[in-house]
């Protein structure tokens, strides 16, 4: 399929399950609207499944990973051979997110989109590699625009198996030594800010480190002059693999009507991306978190979503992602199991 | 036991465990901190229980409930009797608690501390009603002060015995119609605010009957001249039998050495009175979730805790306490289960 082909097939939400989900929820023995952002979530979580018995289990977290040209910059406070390292962490199961995601009883998908200097992946890493890493955005273009369709395809065609599997959400989680630096360059075109107001520390800069960073991206914003227009071109001159993964995930998952719960500043910009390909798939997004990562703030402004934790995290790995999962999966069980005022007996208001 | 006796046994959490436990997380392959208040509460809870192994299960939701004379004044927006209309829907597990306590396998031990017009409860209603509801705090004392020590007696013997079953954490919830108008009464004499700033719709209160519940509590506030240096007699003229429980549950649980997550605004209140009765609670204490409640916030700057969520959630019964559980069930999973850098091979930061 084409890029252009998973944006058409993306539904908007079912706003009568939405409605019908919030009068339900109206009936249950409580005051009015006193779940607070539990009913908005829950409706939003009917609607996107399209009934009101609707399901967050089984469920997945895709863990993409990838190197990038830039890192070698000095744009990170660790050094490149973390990435494959991770990688092989993941695998192993020894991850913040591995830990996470049995916890929350969500199942980890780790993709190799492109990490350097390694291949010798046990089974459980699926081998997508489009390169050892991008190119340095600061010189020239990360990746062709054909590479960019091809992330996006790999990204999409995982999503799709998942959706195909019966999972009935997807969480997004990232590896990449200098990816914050390709999603801070993301999330200044695609906001209209400059890079100093969405650049951050990543892994733990000083103060000097992180000036060097603001510039490095700011000269590569002043060498592409990429546009919010041309999405597509802007994610292969300013992105990584996983990152332009990660926006194939959001939109297979959208296509196939399941929702998908960002983590934090690396996906935030590639949701970014993906809105600006297909509009629709904004109804499918729920913001696991709000990172600490500078920027991260702006990008869920630009997005219009509201975090569901606000705990400082700074991981990504989609730990943000999936640590919010047990709030969501609360939705389905209030819909299911709380009585109403009239099967318990309850008296409504006064007046 | 008095209520003296319950506060000297409270110990201050270990510092030697805390500062272990925080020298152990930073050696799990994450950049430093990154987990952010994940790990400031793996170590918290690591020096309450005074071991770097702690467990958060199993654990236990009091949900307390009782009725309050001054709700003939029209302060709250349903009726009196759904009080005991409520604790009939607890003991068959159908309301938003029940539903959210068995997701998060927490016990719930639902207790009649004097709820009016009803005693027929099922066996799962621990029977310890001190009366049919308070006096109206608007007219007089709510309670004698031996009827408050009481109640204090009664929730810290419930805590000390969930303590010696096992229960590694307690959760606080409650249930009563009027119960804010106390909790605002008690909030704005610990704050030492106004009643207008620590007052909120409640169960969803119009702006008339808003205003007329801020004339209700100054009225009270100017009646009552209580005190913070006070805090049982306090307690016992502006409180009820549900609020005296809960600071009997906190302070229990507190003496026993296990954390105490707090729900909402009427949890606030019944902390700011176990504070004030032995200042050592405080290091016991996780808030829940922010309350959508006008005054919450002011508790929790006063009890110098942030709060796990902010949904909006307004409902009490314990709802915004169990919600956050997962979160902190985290904690000692990425204690046992991640790998450190040096078991997984990880290079640390460059420099």
């Amino acid at each position: 399929m084409t890029i252009a082909s998973w944006g058409s097939r993306i539904l908007d939400p079912d706003r009568g399950v939405e409605e019908e989900t919030a009068r339900i929820l109206d009936g249950k023995t409580k005051p009015l609207g006193s779940l607070g952002r539990l009913e908005t979530m829950a409706a939003r979580l009917a609607a996107i499944h399209r009934r009101v018995d609707f399901e967050t289990h089984p469920r997945a977290v895709v863990v993409m990973a990838a190197d990038h040209g830039v890192a070698r910059r000095g744009v990170s406070a660790y050094p490149p051979e973390v990435t494959p390292q991770m990688v092989m962490n993941f695998a192993h199961g020894g991850a913040a997110i591995n830990v996470l995601a049995r916890q929350m009883d969500a199942r980890t998908v780790i993709v190799d989109m492109g990490v350097a200097g390694r291949n010798d992946w046990p089974p459980n890493v699926l081998r997508r590699a489009l390169g050892p890493g991008t190119d340095d955005l600061a010189a020239g273009p990360a990746m062709s625009k054909e590479t960019a369709e091809q992330a996006i395809e790999v990204g999409a065609a995982i999503a799709d198996e998942l959706v195909h599997d019966g999972c009935r959400l997807v969480a997004t989680g990232e590896m990449g030594i200098g990816n914050t630096t390709a999603a801070a360059a993301l999330t200044a075109v695609f906001t209209g800010l400059p890079a100093a107001e969405v650049t951050g520390r990543g892994t733990g800069l000083d103060d000097a480190a992180l000036a060097r960073k603001v510039e490095v991206i700011d000269g590569a914003l002043a060498l592409h002059r990429a546009s919010s227009t041309e999405p597509v071109a802007t994610l292969a001159r300013l992105g990584g693999f996983e990152i332009a993964g990660l926006v194939g995930v959001i939109l297979g998952a959208a296509a196939g009507g399941i929702p998908v719960v960002l983590d934090g500043f690396i996906a935030g910009a590639a949701a970014l991306v993906a809105v600006a390909i297909a509009p629709a798939v904004r109804g499918y997004l729920f913001a696991g978190h709000r990172s600490a990562e500078a920027g991260h703030r702006r990008a869920l402004e630009a997005l219009g979503l509201e975090p569901i934790l606000d705990l400082g995290l700074r991981l990504g790995e989609g730990t943000g992602a999936v640590l919010a999962l047990p709030i969501l999966d609360a939705t389905p069980r209030i819909l299911r199991e709380m009585a109403s005022f009239e099967s318990a007996g309850v008296s409504g208001k006064v007046k």
